[in-house]
């Protein structure tokens, strides 16, 4: 009975190996960049020595409750003053009379949104779509207790109907364009997962303003490990049932994580507001210079390659920056363009570069998706080795 | 629409007022005592100075993955090893040839076990029960997203048929009493919720040993704000299965809280083996003081009430401690036996007690919780209110 839920657990997205996480042991080890994993941001915060150290008592943190006159009152107040004031630096988010809710990682937080906005009267689930490419994640958490409140319907572009809920990840994962709600009912809702809106990916060219909005500490500043996102969401009634969601299903947030990442957000926003002579590193001023450089390396190995193609992405000024920036995406969605080559998954696991194949996310097995944001080791046997191949 | 979820939210678990997680201000406040809120261990840390502090580098928990030679990719080998050993030195549970799995607190491993043991293929949501009085979370837990793998189907006494999974909590929250499963079919599967069987609350008589036992930080250590748990389970497929429902539901568990929580646990054992004289205060000690001192004054008070009374609970040796040891549960299970007052939550909140009332156990209102766990000065005037009422 125990071994009934493996179709589910074959949809899901994380697939781990004895090679996550690591970078390779020698040259013609395994190259993993299945996952996201936000690895390249390590030796930037090693570079800020103890700038971003915290020292926690073991007497901080017992009770469960972080600020009962907050309606989300798993909230560290720290942690929500800097996660605002971050918004308020980079522009990439109106702030100003949005309610804000700390989750367990987005995962939680899109979760928690798609709970909020589906009615829990209607004979029928929800429908959630999202255009193809969608990130790979999005059919499997939507499926995998195959709820009566919600379900996934696929693609964006050939659903009909006014009863949906429209997941909206710009820039994209997996291909780094920005993107826009496809469906235009009255009747539907839209949930945008803002994890690649910062501007070491894409020049910020507004603040984002809509009804949903989700973030992750993962992507914006490296820090997978501490499971930690955010939305800011413009109705109190649909941020009370987010809040209820994440009350049943984990009775709120590490309050440690959260303690901690704002420390870790601070010394980034104080880095470009209060910079000290010492050390004038900046997180997205490094997370830019390192994508500008892999990326120029990955368009001249698929150049000389001749079997793959990558997206095209125009260049726009960064109200960040005040420069004209390029879109530098925290993932390649390559393309196999050689004739005999039907899956470049498939293609590059015979090489042993692990990617995540083009049907995860609605698409053909000829595109795959590769990880920019790893171990500079990991990313340039990577190159190395897709150098090799012809 | 947003507002269609509230018949869900309503049964929920915890009651959020603004006196939630905070001592009383004056002696005609609000005294809250409806969650249960390990502050009364907030002391002990305090006392515990320098000893359990840990400080965390901004270089550390980037990535995802902590582990992936385990299958519980995200366990941390140094939270893993403290747990194994606390186990050891308490005598509370087999972990010799157990498989363990960290979780966000122990709901979301409850949720991980019933979506491990509950069949994907078969038309009918397998049935979810307990024995009345049950823990308040589990009927919402099951049912706040209308699962089509599992439903709540109430009191494990009433129930009727082969396919079903018993959630067995020993000591049981909210009256205090071990507790067997009920349903002994070949078909059934059970859970067991050990948060209580510390011995602070509980002499320890054997070592646990279930096909799934599940325990969390939150009442052992008293750090509820970590949000952390761990499952102990037998079998191979069923911990997998428990790890998949975590990686798709958070992506994993807070490094940050394992590591800082690995060191708490740390404290405790070496305070029993490898004690050092400046500070001989330890934890299990600790809570078994203030708690029998608590239940001394409660017991006295409800006596002196003549309207209320409590469970009566024989004294057994503990193997721990290898004295005879009262059981002193973490929450009063108080019964109104006053004629005129039919519910004993809303009698005690006119009186500014907050309680939560035997109909959210599967109980009559006649019954309340009591959280035993507060603060000193919330529980002493508790006591000292509860003295003035007859």
């Amino acid at each position: 009975m125990e071994q009934n839920n493996e179709n589910v657990v074959a949809k899901q997205e994380t697939v781990i190996s004895n090679t996550s996480g690591k970078p390779p042991a020698s040259k013609d080890s395994v190259v993993n960049l299945d996952a996201g994993d936000p690895t390249m941001y390590e030796s930037f915060w090693k570079g800020m020595g103890d700038q971003g150290a915290i020292t926690i008592s073991s007497s901080q943190t017992i009770s469960y409750f972080s600020d009962v006159t907050n309606f989300c009152w798993f909230l560290e107040p720290e942690f929500a003053r800097e996660i605002r004031r971050l918004h308020k630096l980079v522009g990439n988010a109106v702030t100003e009379d949005r309610y804000l809710i700390v989750g367990t990682g987005s995962s939680q937080l899109l979760q928690a949104a798609v709970y909020a906005l589906s009615p829990s009267d209607t004979p029928n689930p929800m429908n959630v779509v999202s255009a193809v490419p969608y990130y790979s994640t999005y059919a499997p958490l939507m499926d995998y207790l195959r709820s009566g409140l919600f379900r996934w319907a696929g693609d964006a572009c050939m659903f009909k109907g006014d009863a949906y809920i429209e997941l909206v990840c710009s820039p994209s994962n997996p291909d780094g364009f920005l993107r826009q709600a496809i469906l235009k009912s009255g009747g539907g809702k839209t949930i945008h997962d803002l994890a690649y809106y910062w501007p070491q990916y894409t020049p910020i060219t507004s603040p984002a303003d809509h009804d949903i909005s989700i973030f992750t500490v993962s992507k914006s500043i490296g820090h997978a490990g501490s499971r930690l996102g955010w939305a800011l969401v413009k109705d109190i009634v649909v941020a009370r049932n987010m809040t209820k969601f994440i009350e049943l299903n984990t009775i709120g947030v590490s309050k440690v994580s959260q303690i901690r990442a704002a420390k870790i957000v601070k010394v980034v926003s104080d880095s470009y507001e209060n910079p000290i002579p010492e050390n004038p590193d900046k997180l997205f001023d490094f997370g830019r210079r390192l994508l500008v450089n892999r990326w120029k390396k990955l368009r001249e190995a698929v150049k000389a390659s001749g079997i793959f193609s990558l997206p095209e992405f125009p260049s726009e000024t960064c109200k960040f920056t005040g420069e004209k920036a390029e879109t530098l995406p925290a993932f390649a969605w390559l393309k196999c363009e050689k004739e005999g080559i039907e899956d470049c998954a498939s293609f590059l696991r015979s090489h042993k570069i692990l990617t995540r194949g083009g049907s995860y996310f609605g698409a053909g097995p000829n595109y795959t998706r590769v990880s920019m944001i790893d171990r500079d080791e990991t990313f340039d046997l990577f190159i190395e080795r897709l150098s090799s191949l012809h």
